[in-house]
């Protein structure tokens, strides 16, 4: 046989851990709080079929055919509308383009803005798929912790001062993936503040922003962007549906023309059905409950999950109590968050080792990621306690 | 305002002149020569409405839910096994991957074979959408001109001879687009023989292979492939339908790993809900009897456009009639397609002027392309005889 060889920007990169762990689990009967996944709970499928069969009904051949690269006029004027008027988001120079879920927004951001050797910041540890596709891209990836607030701005600014080559810091303001944690409104200020002075651009990714269920909302950094500094990833997949792969992102005029011509090149447009379906929903239906009743549904399992792990840790964790989100980040004193896995997914509870999420991914980390969202009440309580019990007997150990 | 700077890979590509002229005339009520759509009659949308009903009863949480990023498993299996059984693609070593459209195939391949500054080979004119994709991973791209067999293979031999860096041959050997031509077995043979001597692999593009309503069915290139040398791309777009951005890449198991992780990172996986639509069509449904009344269509819109330009050809055009696929390339004597498209646009018929698939999109080409598959007939009539007295006096002042 041939002996391949591939190019250089894929020739490092593996699969991600989650989606691995994933797979490996799929089918089987353990109890996952390894995923990423909304609750099935939380899709509006009854209207979705409504709409749906409409759709069949009377304008099959428009949701059938082929569409602009820029995605179904209706969605992105109502997605935009939207933003603006929930949330400041969007100035005059601005525009929107419907992306195949959030992480595209991710990939033709980074596609067309870095070169390979520039350099990118993001927090460490943060969301695997988008730090992959930034790598896909061949840049210096540059990790900068966080604390309770949030990234380092410090830490931003020396990297900043010394390295010219950065062009992009990427962040998940709120409910972060995957510390769960919410960067504050002082440190959102500063980190724009930076990007204007150092002129480089921020690309805030936020499918989580919705689903918050305690605590005070605060502004994206988008929403104070009136120099054209920041580029904004949102997706219906935490709000409506992810397997629909729809999600959108707004920036500059001529950064969305482009991502456009990027995505051309990449899937010609996403899937125009969905696009009509997402479009029509909000036409039809109040999305703003739909969304109240999907942070009522996660703030109890969320709740339950904390209160479960109140019962049974004995010092084996730090967690802090998420205001919203999908994750809740369990810190160990001591050890590695992957040996812990291994042992937790022996007896049936596969979590995700704090080490996938690392811009340096030979590190060890002492934590690990816990979802709360899709496992049952009954899964919450079951798996709570073993991994409890595993983390006693592997800390013990130690 | 900011003044952006795009990276070097993207800083120069273009958006697709086809896309922008199929933009400017959306909605308007101009005759539409220039798609690359199949026409609406062509989507079971019965059959898919009955499905899609069926799913969002029996399976809603599965369809609107994330899955796995090689696609799903039953539409994996049923299109590999459709494809070895009717076209004797895919060996021991081959694997398949759902793509989001046969055009994210060749975006991904690009992605994990070829490095910036190795050559890529083409057929010359080719598939803008394609050309765009591998130009976005910035190498040199040759393009190689065809004759009535199909690609100059001596010349392709030449260029591998010379050039050490040559990583990728590009084609579309059946219903070439634009051309409308097909590739001899003879040179299919010889193509496979250059890959597998010059150690580099082909990229066998084959949306249209289907839709043969004419001549003898040829071997695909993939079918012949024991050595594991061809990439090859398929779709459902263009037999089922194109909005829903569903098609498929067969290639050896460790390519196929490697674009499993390019797109994990480019949009996770395609939309859910259409792969299981598809599968459960395959399934309850004979999809060749389907085809047969698409090729039955799209063979009395081919005759009838090519008799219409019979009728009012003075030699403006030399045509030859295609067997299948979608589209009919004229070629005039002399002058430039550009400037005979803008014309015709004028008078409210789009065509494609040659000119947008060369290589190097800077030459001037005497060729228009023709798509017959979306024009009604009556669009046909009326386009064909705009077009000829737009040609005779474009022509009568050169």
């Amino acid at each position: 046989m041939f002996d391949y060889t591939f190019s250089e920007r894929m020739s490092a990169l593996q699969p991600s851990a989650i989606r691995e762990i994933l797979k490996a689990t799929a089918g089987k009967d353990v109890i996952a709080f390894s995923a990423g996944n909304p609750s099935p709970a939380s899709f509006p499928a009854a209207a979705m079929a409504e709409i749906a069969a409409d759709i069949f009904r009377d304008n099959y051949a428009g949701a059938l055919q082929y569409g602009i690269t820029e995605g179904l006029p209706s969605l992105r004027e109502q997605t935009f509308d939207r933003l603006k008027a929930k949330f400041s988001i969007g100035r005059e120079f601005d525009r929107l383009i419907i992306t195949s879920g959030g992480q595209q927004a991710i990939e033709l951001a980074t596609k067309v803005l870095v070169n390979e050797g520039d350099t990118v910041i993001c927090e460490d540890p943060s969301f695997i798929g988008a730090l992959n596709a930034i790598r896909s891209y061949r840049p210096n990836l540059v990790g900068v912790p966080m604390d309770e607030e949030g990234i380092d701005v410090a830490k931003v600014e020396e990297i900043l001062k010394t390295d010219k080559r950065v062009r992009m810091i990427y962040v998940i303001p709120t409910f972060q993936n995957p510390s769960g944690g919410v960067m504050s409104l002082a440190r959102r200020k500063a980190l724009l503040e930076l990007a204007e002075r150092y002129n480089v651009m921020i690309l805030e990714d936020n499918p989580y922003y919705e689903l918050r269920f305690a605590g005070e909302h605060i502004p994206t950094i988008k929403s104070m962007d009136d120099k054209g500094r920041v580029i904004y990833a949102g997706s219906y997949s935490k709000i409506i549906s992810p397997g629909m792969r729809i999600g959108f992102c707004v920036a500059p005029e001529e950064i969305i023309n482009k991502m456009v011509v990027a995505k051309q090149v990449s899937d010609v447009h996403t899937n125009q059905f969905f696009m009509m379906l997402v479009s029509e929903y909000l036409a039809r239906y109040d999305l703003d409950a739909h969304i109240k009743g999907i942070c009522d549904l996660y703030g109890k399992k969320c709740d339950l999950m904390y209160s479960e792990l109140s019962k049974y840790n004995n010092g084996y964790f730090d967690v802090r109590k998420p205001e919203g989100g999908l994750f809740m980040w369990l810190t160990m004193p001591k050890g590695n968050g992957a040996e812990l896995a291994k042992l937790c997914a022996a007896r049936g509870v596969a979590v995700v080792p704090g080490s996938a999420f690392l811009a340096d991914e030979s590190k060890i980390s002492p934590c690990i990621r816990l979802n709360y969202s899709l496992p049952s009440d009954e899964d919450i309580v079951r798996g709570i306690k073993i991994l409890c019990d595993t983390a006693a007997e592997y800390l013990s150990g130690k």
